[in-house]
């Protein structure tokens, strides 16, 4: 046990911040776990909120709603990553960005372990079946289907502190520089913005 | 010369649209033509001008300006991919975004088999020596450089023909959607915004 917690301790890390309406961030939640333990690196799971920070900026809303231009080509990026990766075609949420508060809590709830399952989960509900992940019937859904308690981790997210615990991860991302998502962060803060980035995070955080 | 030409026209196509102010086309432009050349794509190098399409949504100068921790970090990925590419360390031109009308009237006024090297040059004097590219004694010392008559080109730079011409391409640059620099487009109108998808642009302009 204590070897095992040894070995644990020393690995390496990468923190992955992530936020249930990015559509980028979907493309590294669902190749992410395999691809960092092919790696030899820990990916810590660290849901939070673009919302406030946008706005800190002065955008109300997403910047693929605010310049169409970049949204257009968003989507037809996004088109060809998903077939290169093998996921199902695209099916925009009927509101995008989704409203990801619920399901960043539910995320943080749950604890760490569980956490990647039920974010590749909840992106699949997002992204490939069109719903909107702000509904609880979606989120207890997910988590139903993974075999947990979906009406405790739901009162959960109801709680001051998981609701403080978001609040702090995002109030960090953007002590941290984060103004979009997917974000890496290595242990000695070096950041790399985007999915496209993640191979050389990977390769940063084992320097 | 027929069976050459006839080369020439069956090569396939991929635009490079890129603006003399982008750090990220700068890398492009490094690496293109090499890239292409062993891809067996034939790139065709099209300067244009990003500042009517950022102001057309509302942006009065580069996002890396309006929104400063896009900008940090976008000095800081820009310095690890200069470092893997082998380009010198980045020294940025005193005036960010540059103005780069002069340096893309003179890239038209030259034609296509000189942009190329010519890019290259305007790029490295503006990223690697911190030289302001809006200077006419910068862009004569480019052109004179790679044995280009510096007057007549500079001469034309202030022509009807070559400034509709400009005019003309930062057109149909909005049209196709472009809104961002780098960005390839393939013969059949796919379109990859980056430095990042210049591979990927390359292997479609190919399929």
């Amino acid at each position: 046990m204590a070897g095992s917690r040894g070995m644990v301790s020393a690995m390496v890390t990468l923190d992955f911040w992530y936020d249930f309406a990015s559509t980028y961030s979907y493309l590294t939640a669902a190749r992410g776990e395999a691809a960092a333990k092919a790696a030899g690196v820990e990916l810590r799971w660290r849901p939070f909120l673009l919302g406030p920070i946008f706005r800190a900026q002065g955008w109300e809303t997403s910047p693929f709603v605010l310049y169409p231009a970049r949204g257009t080509y968003m989507l037809r990026d996004l088109d060809r990553h998903l077939a290169a990766l093998g996921l199902p075609e695209l099916k925009p949420p009927q509101q995008f960005p989704s409203n990801s508060l619920l399901a960043a809590r539910a995320a943080l709830a749950l604890g760490k372990a569980a956490r990647p399952a039920f974010t590749r989960a909840i992106y699949h509900a997002e992204f490939a079946e069109g719903r909107d992940i702000a509904e609880r019937a979606v989120v207890a859904g997910a988590l139903t289907a993974l075999g947990h308690d979906a009406e405790a981790t739901l009162a959960r997210t109801a709680e001051p502190a998981i609701k403080d615990k978001l609040r702090g991860e995002t109030e960090e991302a953007a002590r941290l520089g984060i103004f979009g998502a997917p974000t890496f962060v290595a242990a000695d803060g070096e950041m790399f913005w985007g999915n496209d980035r993640f191979e050389q995070a990977l390769a940063w955080a084992r320097r």
